[in-house]
């Protein structure tokens, strides 16, 4: 696998998981319908897993650009780099959310409510408020992306089949990192903390002929984005400061 | 143990988890009755688990003829031992049914609806449609099959005990991985992913005298065994495509 | 750390954690309240690994008198410390219900239901049947057992701290396992899987002027204590036969 | 980062994802609103987690006066160095809750509870009686401390890049303590077993300016102190005598 490929699969992986996730928790009719929060962040969590699994050893698995510019920041990524890396997860995320779309195409049909139709695909906020909701995507981003700074095994960079043979579970602690985010940080927007995550199935939510969809909310969409984007910045400013 | 012990030892021991955890949820008077969508999916990931744990060194652990057949396909494993290993699977996983039933035999005496006394049995779709049902099962075994087939630490090829040392925590990522497709895109056909896991249990449920009990659903029955065929086909496809 | 202090420090910490989780979801007015299965399961699986942790090293932190029986039968355990390790057990696990009792004791004193006061105690049969309950407890001490012998990193048996690293984490994978048997085979009868843990928190409920409690339930304690040993057998038999 | 940076910032995390965690379950309008008390404990758990990945290599990642105490008392830490760790502990812990508060603020508007408004600052008893609720406290700090004193791969001692290997995954076992402590013996107390973690909450409640909040309960406030502090002195003392 090339850097674009690796990169597509993983965040295809990424949003497949958590895409499917919200779908069978928040459809009607599916057998995980009503699971819960723990259901929702388990699956977002583990699909961050499997994807870093597959796409580690090729890309580092970033599968979010906050996180490829976070490490282009501090240094340890080309800066040049992010025109193969961006565009392969935002493309993987709207891939992604395609094809859960297909998997779920017959309970997507059987909803009314637009805002259950839309929650598969994109984040929108519990609570209307720009500033907050800004503020929320920036410090859930930090907290990513600090943590994998300062991971004294670096999952997310690729090493994930580490001389020292963690193997495959040398995924679980970033896997962990995005569950505790969406447990504690999420109840506000849903937890982008990665515009490919949003950005990608915003757009094929705008593309797709669901019947009776709603609006795709682009009014919002700048939020998890720039929140992101400023989040890991500052995650790497202060990284950079206490080095 | 010989490869067909193993094997089927492996597949008894996740399907009389996988069955029993569906028991105690859907059937009534059970202490797990109602536990919801997170108990059904970790029941399942920590039956591959302890299967992985037990016929891991011996047989690899496929307790799937999907695995089986993709590691054929990609050249890992022999043609030949697909007719002791499938056979192997397949009454495992009756022997599994079976102890489970035996185990919720006074819940499933006192249970009236017909589709919760088959569905700790087979698999059935929340809505039928079976080029919906099919793609389902198509897409959840080959994220399945993909992932191992990338995974670093192949724990499903009977490496769980390596020379760099993670012993039983070597079965965690398929696991996890297994939990993952469960939250994510179970949701629509309770995810076989696996020909013997549906098939077994399916004629265990024909065979076996419950009182009250309903059509074992033939005409379903092959979702859940060519679905995952294909997913595996396709999935190896890919590998060695992109290898 | 001797062996008597390691198993009962070990056996004590195991139904503390586990007497404390029942009492959290089952009593009324507690912070887990009507937590579920998942809360139940998880928090014996956990007590499970911090036993391990703290006794592994020091007795094989085997915490249970089916343990101990079934690695004296295949030989790994010598006969003669069943003496000092089976009283040290009950005796743990009395202690730890006690504790856990005393803790929870404002919310014992406002429980009117008979059944939930003992519940955080003793095991008690979902739908009563010996020949049933029975079955349950033999089929889940033996998964229990059969899992422990075929396991690559013999975490019980004093491992947990071996020269290939996994310090702590070797605890892991019998916890996983006691987490899954509970989910999947604990929804008929409690799953003591551990005649200890069944009969010294039984003998402090009985001892224990708890207002209003209900009988002790001395009829059905057999179960618990015969069925685990012959579970253990009964998997020691096919361990043997199979090797 | 120096001892103080990194205490503070591992509190920090610790907090933010602990007060984040309860005010996402409890707070009305929120995603994971009723989640319950797997996800709570989780949030709890896994705030530990990202805190000892962060902190751990720098400053043992303590993130808790009882620990500091403990390993002063057994002679495992300079008795000096406690005033550097618990100050920046304290601080941690309180500005965690006050970026916690800023994320639900929109949330902390809406709700009219004043139980509610605080129970995202600091831990508050079910039934109100201090004997009991200062037993839990020292028992289950009792615990996190015997367990962390034993655990063969001290992850809180600094060691989580052991040569050994374990990486990140180092933190887990006590992520997974802390897990069992709240699911276990949380509900009586809510489970502080870290003075800090209360008391810097419980003086940000009483410094913001949130609209229709109650009082901060000093009247309790010194059971989440003093508590986890005998209780961490009894596990060093228990700890010295058998070793």
């Amino acid at each position: 696998m090339n850097l674009f490929i690796a990169e597509f699969l993983g965040t295809f992986l990424l949003i497949l998981m958590g895409s499917g996730v919200v779908a069978n928790v928040v459809l009607p009719g599916t057998k995980g319908s009503q699971g819960g929060w723990i259901v929702i962040t388990a699956g977002w969590a583990f699909g961050v897993f499997i994807a870093v699994v597959v796409a580690g050893p090729y890309s580092g698995a970033h599968i979010n650009p906050a996180v490829s510019l976070a490490l282009a920041l501090t240094g340890d990524f080309a800066w040049e780099l992010l025109w193969i890396y961006i565009p392969a997860q935002i493309l993987g995320a709207a891939f992604g959310a395609f094809i859960s779309w297909l998997i779920y195409k017959d309970h997507f049909a059987k909803t009314r409510d637009t805002g259950l139709i839309f929650a598969p695909f994109g984040t929108a906020p519990a609570i209307r408020n720009y500033a907050s909701n800004f503020t929320s995507e920036v410090v859930g981003t930090f907290v990513l992306i600090i943590v994998i700074l300062y991971s004294t095994q670096a999952a997310l960079l690729g090493e994930t089949d580490t001389p020292i043979g963690l193997g495959s579970l040398g995924a679980l602690p970033v896997a962990i990192l995005v569950w505790v985010i969406g447990l504690s940080l999420g109840g506000t927007t849903g937890y982008a903390i990665n515009p490919a995550r949003d950005l990608g199935p915003r757009i094929v939510h705008q593309l797709l002929p669901i019947k009776g969809k709603g609006s795709s909310d682009w009014a919002y969409s700048w939020v998890p984005v720039l929140g992101p984007i400023v989040g890991a910045a500052l995650a790497a400013g202060v990284y950079l400061l206490l080095k």
